[in-house]
């Protein structure tokens, strides 16, 4: 019979998400560029080597940043490269309108780093477990591509009227396959050849507002970090050996941010309400170690693998997947209309 | 074509949860008698008509509450009635034996609460949202049961040999039907006429240890609350016309509830942290409404409506649902083993 | 331990559809007015009290059958009232553009049946089990109305707007419940009252050419009939107390239908090859009741519970159904617009 | 805008399921070696180079096949190798002991075939489309597996006590990602290396009797047939390089079937019913090309890609899964006793 303390417990328990211990607590995580950015330009403002360009239009807030040096790659703890950010706070507000013009805006911003010639294959990745709500994104998007790949051979004349070859699978989680998303990758990369990936990730931010109003786009390709699941390893040139675009949306909060936020306003409240320095005296010799500390201890027993996301996030979650699907059915298909596309991912 | 300000993008933003408005932040919300025992016992640590008796066995602590005088109620902020609570902290680890022992057991603690003639019918509702996975309780517990009420004019010597009259319906949430839950149920009560209604929802709670390790079973129905969808109305002997029994297990905190602990946690620290009386000086001038406000800035723009689930919630719904529908089809079928009650639920 | 012939084994084989037996076996079966009045056409050209009225447009042919006596209704087997079937043979081909006509076409023939005052309920029934792909289209339909009956209380003005008080059920089948349909709709309805009832099922086809490319609307409501699954009982004003609209398309064949066109092409391909009598004698003695039998023999032991379906059943049941949730969408809300209706059910 | 005839709508026309075209209609069509057998048994009994050998228990009949010679794989149409089936009609009344004797016998039928060391890897390959009910059975089983692959280089020492390397993926069908199945296995074979591929993949049979009641095991792997999807190509050592053993089980039957059946019962009826020469002399006319000619006639428009199933083909589907997987979890893991297995697969 079963043995609680035995080795089946014990696996169970590994395979519940101990399996990657993460050495250090971070307070505070995000995959998003802006975010590490917003958080460091207040003690280094100016880091050569990153230049930011900010284009604000009526709701859609667009921020490119590049990175060329390793020290500014360091400071950003971002790999070198260009990340494209759209920040749209109407987007909550299922306003298709809106979703429409996001989906263009996305296709434009995409299309430059789509450089591969036209009949070129393009495999994308539906990274993310289709069974947890705020980690099914990738799978989602992939579930609404027009994937042509298959029909190439029957139907040559595609590429002259306009459709490229698109392939698309959702490797899963480790959990679930035992295996290393990256080297599930690796292996259809290997087979299938193609001169592009484009991967799609839920990921993890630490401001309520971008939640599911953020979409982050990437030439650097996935590199492991907090995302939703812990199936983040890296998708990259150097491990894949072909260019990889990410495409992330965050759709959760770590529970340590809330902790760690709480943590700040309530501090800020307290320096702000005491004149004079008694509350220096006081606060300043609470430092960071200790209030990591404090949210670990906090988060027992679960730690880790606690996530914060809205009620209604299988509602947003499948309108992102929608947005982000015809944005890239419409940056890969020169012949697709945006009529086209909205029909192709009812 | 579309306008964003127009009605129908209120009435999606409405929709979207802001539809049950609450005056008041609470700070900390939970559904389990237990927790709010906890905490209003540190101060009043004597409340007349109120009895709490604790069971705890090797691994599983039951904890049995009777709330009997109109002062107990209001001090517990629960209605008159007996509140059974079974916390398994190993539940968390997936062990079968350990599951078929806490069914057993929640069968055990149901049974003297279906005082209800054989021949009776017993409807058991479904609450939640099948497409929110910590929501979903309910709905995956009513696809587990032995439904048998179609098959008693057909069989009418399944109740000789040991089956009750079981019906099940997953009413669906507000904002998918458009109707209030309460009604649906009422209408379905009007015509089905059962001598007994069992309610399964999924519930908030305050601690995390508790989350999917607790089961709470309660004979004065639902009543309004926390829960995790906003789709709590009172389901009750006063609503429906009929005992109510409900069966609820934690499967979100509320994000409010890791922001205030966060709060109280610094504070501790601090507290024990500086000696003599320049802490207190400072601290104590901070109120229960100064936290209250800070954590309802802290959780714009999304508010009432977060949720912090583990990563793994959608193994732990399963699993938990799985341990209710044994327990409920063991309490309700004299004749159902066991082994007959592992087997259904697969 | 399990008696395989114990109560729960016949419990389990009663569940498994031999519920509801047939008593004699109908070798082809079919829901759609437009098949049976091909069939009875052949042998009565002229039913009194029976008009049918044909409109071919390029691509959707439109039948509009009226049976307004009591001998028509015994002809055709179908209760008196107004049969409106769109037969577009290309809705096979996933072309949006034509998806979108038929949308607009199904609102301008059902709103004429919207015949209730501005300010009326009305209550969407989603017939059908989503377990199983054929039969979820009931519930797919459901899933992308635009409910609004909640919303009404908090945002009267949507009223002048244009939008109605829409709201909606997914009643579930009776193997699941334990509870007729019938009971819960009409429990529903007993507390919300609605003006108005349109229900939504899948259908039973005699001609592939039918199958997922065609759409019957009925003034009459349903009547216990073949459908999809065993779940067919009256949803009408007898029943309800209020009209209803009944909306259904054919996504099966029952697999006696294919057997009996077998038997009946080539039978008629005999007789064609043998020139002379020689054929006639032979054949002729073959006789209706015999050929039901041979079918009853052939598809024992499932028999009754067969249905035949296209590979992709999938994705023509979830196009389908965007398609009636559109035309539904634009029917009952005077505000809606195509592009509304298109993003709504995406 | 769209244009109906152009690529696009081509294109979904050729992703619908012609794009495997055959060229020969067969009348019947089966992927269960006894089905082949009892087929060619009847006009060439004695096949040199092929073996059966049937054992009848109480519910399982087992019939263990081998073919030696390529004259016996000719004659049968299928690879050299050994094919053992499991027949259980009372398989189909969901019957838990039954299904745990069920898993039990597959476990001891598979544990031959399983010849590799104890620290081998074994992949899981889980075929078909998790979209559609009766093709999901491959997928469904992966997600029941007791996967552990990923946990080994943290538990080494779980090999002592018992359990394998087991490793799973479920790689979707052509029409969702546009790469062929065989090329993702290859890719993920390549990278994992593993020393054994399972596949599990939903069969076509020819007789109702086995839909969902017969386990077919075959160690020469998957070939190009019938399946339910259109999604089969060669899995086997060949393509591979490693050696393949397959597991199917019927879930549907060919429309093909159906018609071809009733066909013949109705021609038997024939020559029995009329004595003397009159109907042989019309009757001997008729041949299978003429056959075979009708029956392409009847099932146009939809062709070949029809499919015949019970109307609870979900509910049998997810059993059959559970006792496939519980035989899979028990002949890989020599630890795993049948009551893990049963509590695994819930």
């Amino acid at each position: 019979m079963w043995k609680p303390r035995g080795p089946m417990g014990r696996v169970t328990e590994l395979h519940r998400g101990q399996e990657h211990p993460i050495a250090a607590w971070n307070s505070v995580r995000t995959d998003l560029a802006v975010e590490i950015h917003e958080d460091i330009s207040r003690t280094s403002p100016n880091i050569k080597g990153l230049t930011v360009d900010v284009d604000e239009q009526e709701q859609i807030k667009t921020t490119r940043m590049k990175i060329t040096t390793q020290a500014a790659s360091s400071a950003m703890q971002k790999l070198k490269g260009t990340y494209v950010t759209l920040e749209v706070p109407e987007l909550r507000h299922k306003d298709p309108d809106l979703q429409e013009q996001v989906a263009l805006c996305l296709a434009q911003e995409l299309k430059p780093y789509i450089h591969v010639p036209e009949q070129a294959v393009v495999l994308v990745v539906g990274l993310g477990n289709w069974n947890v709500t705020p980690d099914a994104l990738g799978p989602l998007v992939v579930e609404n591509l027009f994937v042509t790949r298959h029909l190439f051979h029957i139907m040559p004349e595609m590429l002259e009227e306009g459709f490229r070859s698109i392939c698309a699978i959702a490797p899963g989680v480790l959990g679930i396959t035992g295996i290393e998303t990256t080297e599930i990758v690796q292996g259809v990369v290997d087979r299938v050849k193609p001169d592009l990936v484009i991967a799609i990730d839920a990921l993890a931010a630490r401001s309520l507002d971008r939640v599911n109003t953020t979409i982050q786009l990437a030439d650097s390709g996935i590199q492991p970090g907090a995302g939703v699941g812990n199936h983040r390893r890296a998708l990259n040139k150097e491990t894949l050996g072909v260019d990889v675009i990410a495409i992330g949306v965050p759709t959760v909060l770590d529970a340590a941010t809330i902790a760690s936020d709480a943590m700040d306003i309530l501090f800020t409240h307290l320096e702000n309400k005491v004149p004079g320095n008694d509350a220096s005296k006081i606060l300043n010799q609470f430092d960071h170690d200790e209030k990591r500390q404090l949210i670990s201890e906090l988060l027992q027993p679960i730690g880790n693998n606690l996530m914060v996301t809205p009620k209604e996030i299988d509602e947003f979650v499948e309108d992102i997947a929608h947005v982000v699907a015809m944005g890239l059915n419409l940056a890969m298909h020169p012949a697709m209309t945006i009529e086209d596309a909205k029909a192709l991912t009812h």
